[in-house]
């Protein structure tokens, strides 16, 4: 008997789509027709049994279930998937020769504080020194005044300061430094370790299945604005890093593997220059 | 300059897929790089917006948070975007004549009391009375003995029982019935009324802003069980209800809408006759 207007193996998408009012917001209705044909399509094309549907919802509510103020489980799902460099790479398409965006994380806290050009971020005396130094230019390789940078990275041990609240030091190694009329930006850090995204929860079961570990390569970020400019969210990574090819969330782009070359004397031991080169809002590709 | 083996807009799908392990389990990297192609195909398809992926971030988180041992909100989630039905009919392709799956819905509960043949199931003395009447049978037409029918239906208020523990008695509206060599079953319930999904959560607001009413078509619940035979888990639909077209969740098929005739003396106010017709393991399509 022909199920005329009832929802069937076969028409499953057309039949759940046509249910949206006519009203609805048209980039909503678009969004969400799509995401229905992908998601039948998946179980199509998989054959997905029950038990498996089964498995799937109780995963999706342990990730739901396990986050907090300070845990968001389903960005590290959308991560770790790559999903979350994808969105960012659709949306921050730049002509060549600007530098790239990557994932934002969630170790960034705003507010950290303006300090003096060259100065130390590092407050907890762990790890290898490290002059961190570049520039911020346009395309056509001027210098852009007053481009806030903000930069954040781990302490030796691998962890950020927000993850130790009550070891570290409040802003530790994090600061912001705004350029003069060079351009020029530089400071103290630490040369940032690997480390491993929390891995004691859903996603981290997930990546255990799927034997992955759950590495990212040592990185410094970084986020500058300047008036005028797009927002660039990116990092360098500490070049010669042994997960520089398996980022658990494949944040690594290879322009921003930058150099850290061993410093011969002094107290610091290493040093990274980095050139940021902005592009202005019609500049995307 | 050439990103390879890191991960692009363009290469990401075989990216992340790359990064499985050789070891893992067949079934599992099927499953998992098929889901990957299509969560990046739907990204990529819409050209996801920062913005877009934070707010399906934020549902998703949600949805998971709202679950409680009560209240499974992934499965509302499933059930309203119509990949629960399409799971369903995956894994349930039976031969014409045999009478098909639906889906089986959060509110079924296990050792609900065996009935005489012909008892009353409804212990509230609400709503209109209605003979349920029918026969087990085989694809051959052949009476199946030993049949358990596990019945179950909302009140004449739109719950269940186990919904409203405090106020409705237990086991109200429910009830397992046993054919005999006859494969007849019939039992007294009523005729049972739409209701709404739970709609005070994120699947609540996101069929608001799909313009969708949160309504199911009244129906009995049904699950027949008998040695040598597939388990059916199926609805019968009220015929002329006014949301058989528009199931929020697509359970509607129109060999399960049964005829429900109003009687013209008696206590009980309607009768409804359906068959169940079974089919043995090796009759899936
Ligand atoms: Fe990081
Ligand atoms: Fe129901």
């Amino acid at each position: 008997m022909a199920d005329i207007g009832y929802f069937t193996e076969t028409n499953s998408v057309d039949t759940v789509n046509a249910r949206m009012g006519a009203d609805v917001d048209p980039r909503l209705s678009q969004v969400m027709a799509t995401l229905v044909k992908h998601l039948h399509d998946f179980a199509r094309e998989v054959q997905l049994t029950q038990d498996e549907w089964e498995t799937a919802i109780g995963f999706l509510t342990r990730t739901g279930q396990i986050c907090t103020q300070e845990r968001q489980e389903f960005i590290l799902l959308s991560d770790t998937l790559g999903l979350s460099m994808l969105v960012d790479a659709i949306n921050n398409r730049r002509p060549e020769g600007a530098t790239e965006n990557t994932v934002f994380g969630p170790f960034h806290v705003e507010g950290a504080p303006v300090r003096e050009m060259g100065a130390q971020i590092c407050l907890d005396g762990k790890g290898e020194s490290c002059l961190f130094l570049g520039r911020v230019l346009d395309l056509e390789g001027k210098p852009i005044e007053g481009a806030r940078i903000d930069v954040w990275s781990d302490n030796a041990d691998g962890y950020y300061d927000v993850q130790q609240p009550d070891i570290q030091p409040k802003w530790n190694n994090r600061g912001v430094f705004v350029t003069g009329a060079d351009g020029h930006y530089s400071f103290i850090g630490i040369k940032p370790v690997s480390y491993p995204i929390p891995d004691d929860g859903p996603v981290g079961d997930m990546l255990a299945h799927l034997g992955r570990h759950p590495y990212r390569p040592a990185h410094m970020h970084y986020m500058v604005r300047a008036e005028g400019y797009q927002k660039l969210v990116t990092h360098t990574f500490v070049g010669g890093d042994a997960y520089l090819e398996s980022d658990a969330v494949f944040g690594v782009k290879s322009t921003l593997v930058a150099p850290f070359d061993r410093l011969e004397d002094g107290d610091t031991l290493w040093r990274s220059e980095f050139d940021f080169i902005l592009v202005r809002p019609d500049q995307s590709r």
